[in-house]
């Protein structure tokens, strides 16, 4: 199985609807292709229109849904390789993933939020899902989002045929 | 006409001085090359030797104020980018811009603010500005100052001709 | 003196124990190499299985224990660093130092405590400790640690000898 196959059984499984396009909020390039890298703004859980889980997580944000917006955000940015490079097969590592977590002054498990993305992308990327971390707790993100992730991917220098 | 003279056209409307040098506060490079990559580090609105803007975002320093404070705050960084290359010409991508906003609990405008930053970009740099960009609201800054921006630029190998 | 001999005087001086493997909290990768960069994830002050410095600086951390927790992520990426290389002979430059702070809502030397970490960068990599850098002040960080740091480290494509 594919990684662009796994990519879409995750998706559909979080209810991430694979044809709406990646709407972002400003005068920005969703995500930037340099060589063999790819720098993807940061994403916040935004499904289509809405943002799927706003609020401080530990407070109106339950830690359940602090991983499910980092898995959305996750998402996003898989969907916006995948459209730069055709294939997520393309993808030979993840230099870097930072994640923001807006936090309740009392909330810790930024590691535990971060998790839920970072084993989202070994599903998806398998063994290609090698990846740096940085996780810190912010006190607001854009639009009152619970999350947000960004993330430098490599990818090889061909694209892969579909 | 040139990025250079752009720059010096939008450094003169926000009232930037052009000659006086960019000041850091502590022991670090503020503008690193490597190869064709130039990392500019964290930079706040400081204007000579006072700090232009302080304050959190939608508390004590208005939008409007954060707006300019993001300008200030990529002017220095085309300045040190400038100060390298010798020209802004030799800009040929920006892998990644980071905005930092001391924000108070309910401001949620943070890519908002970093529109200011990412307008003054294309206005110097036009087709080169091509940026990606994460934005977070935090709760304190260097000095006090509203906002904070780092920056990785892409510039030509060869030195431009000024 | 080598850079490593500097990194044991200063591991030492500081009670950090050089034989403790370096632990990290999640699912991800610490040290990350690609090619001559070396992308180190998010650092705080563990020392083997507890952290320490917790706390917002300015508030229960002092300035002076956010300036040793600086310290203390510093030696582990600096350790991580030797692990995948051998010898911190073969750092050539730090493109990036980024420092969260977590802080009390009055704490602005975000820059002083960033220099602690400066500081002993330079004190054991010498010229090679060139880096550009950023300070923010956050809400909280994991495990509720003062400080947080990540890098990126360049260094020799050829494995210096022991």
């Amino acid at each position: 199985m594919s990684s662009d196959h796994r990519f879409e059984v995750q998706a559909q499984s979080l209810g991430f609807p694979l044809s709406s396009p990646i709407k972002i909020g400003g005068n920005y390039t969703p995500a930037l292709r340099d060589g063999d890298l790819i720098y993807v703004s940061g994403q916040i859980p935004r499904i289509a229109d809405s943002i799927a889980v706003v609020g401080a997580a530990g407070a109106e944000a339950s830690f359940e849904q602090a991983c499910f917006a980092a898995q959305i955000s996750t998402l996003r940015a898989l969907a916006l390789v995948k459209q730069i490079c055709g294939s997520l097969e393309a993808v030979l590592l993840v230099p870097r993933m930072s994640v923001f977590i807006r936090s309740a002054l009392t909330f810790t498990q930024h590691s535990e939020v971060a998790d839920a993305a970072s084993d989202l992308l070994s599903a998806v990327l398998g063994p290609c899902s090698a990846h740096s971390r940085t996780s810190v707790g912010v006190l607001q993100l854009p639009k009152g989002a619970t999350v947000e992730l960004d993330f430098i991917f490599k990818v090889s220098a061909q694209r892969n045929s579909l």
